[in-house]
């Protein structure tokens, strides 16, 4: 089944300790669409400006991505990021931003989307979140992340978006705030209340936890790696296997997601093996099998 | 078969968001003993002062632990710990230390202990660590813990007795502390190049990771839990019940190790649920079984 994204397209420029970067492709719906597109077909929703460097329908050449939704505002300027990680790099530091086109209106979904059954909603201002859902006629699944800003500033709007859809993707900082609660468990019992069936938390490189509305839980460990070269889009790689392989089994029941967490989990392991989209570009199919494999036997007893 | 360990007796004065728990029973080998006599017979090493305010025949009446190792140093005081805990919890602040009994000379080993196979030697200085095994006749499979002042301060001790031990059991900062590397795969990689041929890393809520150095690794998430009122003494339960399984295994090879490492998390899952030794003391085999067998469900995909 198809899947439709709605994310951010960025000029990012990201600092770690393993070198910089400067105005490489970034943003939430490419990493998300690079990943996702591995397992399904990946109908992706932007905006950028005429000053963008780069040329989307190369970067997906190779890959099942549909840039019908792709506009470029002509009178407008692309988001710009520029981030730096240091130490163990489990953090992100924004340096600068520039929201440019993010802090206008959202794009249009096209009307040979708007049957999509499977909906992710990365990162941005909660009512915009709502205006794009608002255009998918009947989805089946829909996921969303969110980020601390909009929870802080933006908690109505969030809490409005969060009956609507079925599933919150969010980072353990993130879920602690929203739920007002430091036990992890606890708070994701909490956002289960507030309406999603299924909260997924990314634990950075502890891993995952996923509950689900009727008790279940799944808890996944992050693949090891010895490579981390830049954290860039490793949670919106995470989001896009995790929502491809539920687009592509056309079920998102509890066995379904827990595939679907390990297919994440492989994707971003890749994601933060190199700077920009080069980590998760670089790879085959066979190779986020092969890992899904091994990372099967690493948590196994 | 039998399993020795060396380690404390502590009076203990805790202070966690949930309570108060003044003067309660607490210790390394304490907490290590409970967790290791639901799979074996443990043989006890360790030393109070006659100010010790508990019968430790009778905190193990119902358990397979032999005192006969437990010396009363009549001219000496009681180890004694005055922490905290605070947020998260996931880190105690040490607001008092009595060493006492501690800052002598190490128990002696009793004669029909010294043909113990199995061998656990809790935190302690690491010379002392040495003289404790230097009493063990041929021991198959030693574990150790250590802690950040010992990196810091004895570290060519640390070191003389890490080409002395099959395995090293320690938390995730001082793995990192320890192999200099803020990667924990790549520092568990460089624990091994120094002598244990297992390392394990304790990452507390994270769960933990074994590396062996044939290659081989497992990693398994901490049992998610929403009643956290006491962490004192977790890493200590997760070493018993895992060595505890090991001894009574009476193998060390890897997927015994994978199977002991669920139960010590399972056991560290008990302990941190209620005040000092309460959480651990108060359950069952049966208790500890279903548990792991819930753990399994959690994880599996």
């Amino acid at each position: 089944m198809p899947l439709l994204v709605t994310g951010s397209i960025g000029i990012d420029t990201v600092k770690t300790p393993y070198g910089v970067s400067e105005n490489c492709i970034g943003g939430s719906a490419v990493y998300f669409s690079m990943a996702a597109s591995f397992f399904t077909h990946v109908r992706f929703v932007g905006v950028i400006g005429p000053d963008c460097p780069f040329e989307l329908s190369e970067i997906f050449a190779d890959r099942d991505v549909d840039l019908a939704g792709l506009e470029i505002r002509t009178m407008s300027k692309t988001f710009r990021w520029k981030g730096s990680y240091h130490n163990t790099m489990s953090e992100a530091i924004t340096d600068n931003v520039e929201l440019n086109v993010l802090a206008e209106a959202p794009p249009c979904v096209p009307a040979e989307y708007k049957d999509s059954k499977y909906v992710f909603l990365a990162n941005t201002a909660p009512d915009l979140q709502m205006q794009l859902l608002e255009q998918i006629d009947a989805p089946a699944f829909v996921a969303a992340d969110t980020m601390n800003c909009w929870i802080d500033g933006r908690l109505d709007d969030l809490k409005e978006l969060l009956k609507k859809i079925n599933c919150l993707i969010i980072n353990e900082d993130e879920a602690r705030a929203l739920a007002d609660e430091s036990n992890l468990i606890i708070a994701t019992e909490k956002i289960l209340q507030m309406g999603p069936s299924v909260t997924i938390i990314k634990k950075g490189e502890s891993g995952s936890i996923m509950c689900n509305a009727t008790g279940e839980m799944f808890i996944l460990p992050a693949f090891p790696t010895t490579v981390i070269k830049d954290p860039t889009g490793a949670g919106d790689s995470f989001a896009g296997a995790l929502m491809g392989y539920i687009a592509y089994a056309g079920k998102a029941d509890t066995e379904s997601l827990r595939i679907a967490i390990a297919y994440g989990t492989v994707a971003a392991s890749f994601t933060i093996a190199d700077f920009s989209l080069n980590g998760i570009a670089s790879v085959k199919k066979a190779d986020i099998d092969s890992r899904f494999e091994a990372l099967r036997k690493l948590t196994q007893f």
